[in-house]
């Protein structure tokens, strides 16, 4: 079989159990290990603290195209979506190791732009980046790992796995801009706007690490970052928990100005779009009600968590009817892939 | 400039410069640092321990070809050659986390099998894989993160800026055997015996955790893993320590079946071919020759720290006279790279 025919997802989850085989109880790395493959990042005790680890690639005309992003875009959101990973355990990110690989007719000056990119970011967040390697490679590869942690203590993390039947649903800010900055970036042509926002969300998103660990304190104790798009990302903390979702299509907050422009897309885009990097995160309903009322940020409510239906997200409208998805979030591997 | 004309010390050189500027004394994550870009791990204070990570990536073409290793050393090296990071820092390595790009036609079984001989190593050496992204690309990346630590305390770690003026330079085990391997793999044709060896050298590496441990705890204080080769490896130390160095190569310990079977290129493949992931150490006589006492793996002292010609690597023969040496360590991005 080949890797495209089992998808990313799949792949994972086959990797996920072989890595599992070799646990060793005896070892002290598996001792302290409190999550492993499977969430946004790993996590594990060391001494009077948790750590953190993610890493995740950013690969020329698979996840950026040079044709509309920018070198300093391209550095920014490399490092964004692994300090979104952090983010998502409501965890500090600390320490950021790059690995770069370049076709060697790459102009330097477009390595340094990128830098400044990624280095505008991990000043604003506090990281110090220590480390890495380069190598040439036949298209711009930018793998960024970073090391993170919470404070040490019982419930210290979020996970994918920590949502509770009955618990609210709730998303950080505003969904669908960076899926509709997308389009508008591939179709100059396409009549739009107030572009300058969207085209921002997916060119320059901001890691919700503030909101991560603000909820984290508040009480939440399940969370994921919406990357690949919101009905998918609810999807792995459904199956992590072992529950259902309904979300309530209406109280979804689409991004005004994905509205005002793609009125027949705008639902679609805010559900399947993808690359938001907002926080999807559940609990009690005076849990996230406080949160709300403390967060500069916005926060919604779009549904529930439910013990049947384990897996499932169901999409319901304002008179209760189920509507049907018509497209899951972004899957590498998959031969429909952006 | 185009990063090929540049060089890969050179564009690292530059990064470093570039990330140091963001360098912030208020921020915890800096003030922690002990060693940043330019060693063979990062190392930070952090609780009771100092955390060491490395990472490097394994890319198909110009760090392997699939027409001579096969998928599970791919996946063995991929991982040895982070673990020798961590070794030359004296560190216990803990946990890795893998990102793979892969062609979308890789066939499933062969990405198994990579992780069967990245687990093998992982297993014989304590380390736990908690992590990793999957996702297409035009040719396998392997991109591991390994995390480690050692003891905290002063004088905790190796570096490559720990060497002084006097100290004995020695090397673990032999050296040459990868790159004749490595010769023999791509040329079928060689009249060559005993080839098994070091085959076995170059597409197996057994990284020297225990002995970076030994050669700390007994006092060393600079050390570097040999993967361009040795002049290009100790280069790095004499930069990093602002010292030179004079190497007997009389005494260089090349492989037995390097000398047997490539008389003339044996000394130049000890000297330059790298990827024997030996490591290259100095201290003082005594510490030095205690460790040749209590270690289970050869260490021979091949030459001395100079205060003079800084930065500079002197090969002398055993007349006292100079030899010019004739060809680097591999760097990437060099028109003339392997």
């Amino acid at each position: 079989m080949k890797v495209s025919e089992l998808g990313e997802f799949g792949l994972i989850d086959l990797l996920d159990k072989i890595a599992q085989r070799s646990r060793d109880e005896q070892n002290p790395a598996w001792q302290q290990l409190l999550i492993g493959i499977g969430d946004d990042a790993a996590a594990w005790h060391s001494g009077s603290a948790t750590q953190l680890v993610t890493v995740d690639s950013f690969i020329q005309d698979i996840h950026f195209s040079l044709a509309v992003s920018p070198w300093e875009e391209v550095g920014w959101k490399a490092l964004a979506i692994n300090l979104s990973d952090i983010a998502a355990m409501g965890g500090i990110p600390r320490y950021a190791v790059v690995s770069l690989a370049l076709p060697e007719t790459t102009e330097v000056e477009d390595i340094t732009t990128l830098y400044r990119g990624m280095i505008e970011l991990a000043e604003q967040t506090g990281v110090a980046i220590v480390g890495g390697d380069t190598c040439s490679a036949a298209q711009v590869m930018i793998n960024i790992t970073v090391l993170g942690s919470t404070q040490d203590g019982k419930d210290n993390i979020l996970t994918r796995s920590g949502a509770r039947a009955g618990d609210k649903i709730a998303v950080t800010g505003y969904l669908g801009a960076a899926s509709a900055g997308w389009e508008i970036l591939r179709r100059p042509d396409i009549k739009v706007k107030n572009i300058a926002a969207l085209k921002k969300a997916f060119l320059h998103p901001l890691p919700r690490i503030a909101e991560g660990q603000l909820i984290l304190k508040q009480g939440v104790r399940a969370a994921i970052d919406i990357s690949d798009g919101l009905c998918s990302d609810l999807g792995h903390i459904c199956r992590a928990s072992r529950l259902g979702a309904i979300i309530e299509v209406d109280q979804i907050p689409v991004h005004p100005d994905v509205k005002a422009n793609f009125s027949n897309k705008a639902l679609e885009l805010a559900l399947s779009g993808g690359e938001d990097y907002e926080l999807l995160f559940t609990g009690r309903a005076e849990v996230v009600n406080r949160i709300r009322e403390i967060s500069s940020c916005p926060i919604t409510i779009i549904g529930e968590m439910t013990a049947n239906k384990i897996g499932q997200v169901t999409l319901i409208d304002n008179r209760g009817n189920q509507l049907e998805l018509k497209r899951g979030g972004w899957e590498h591997f998959k031969k429909t892939q952006n």
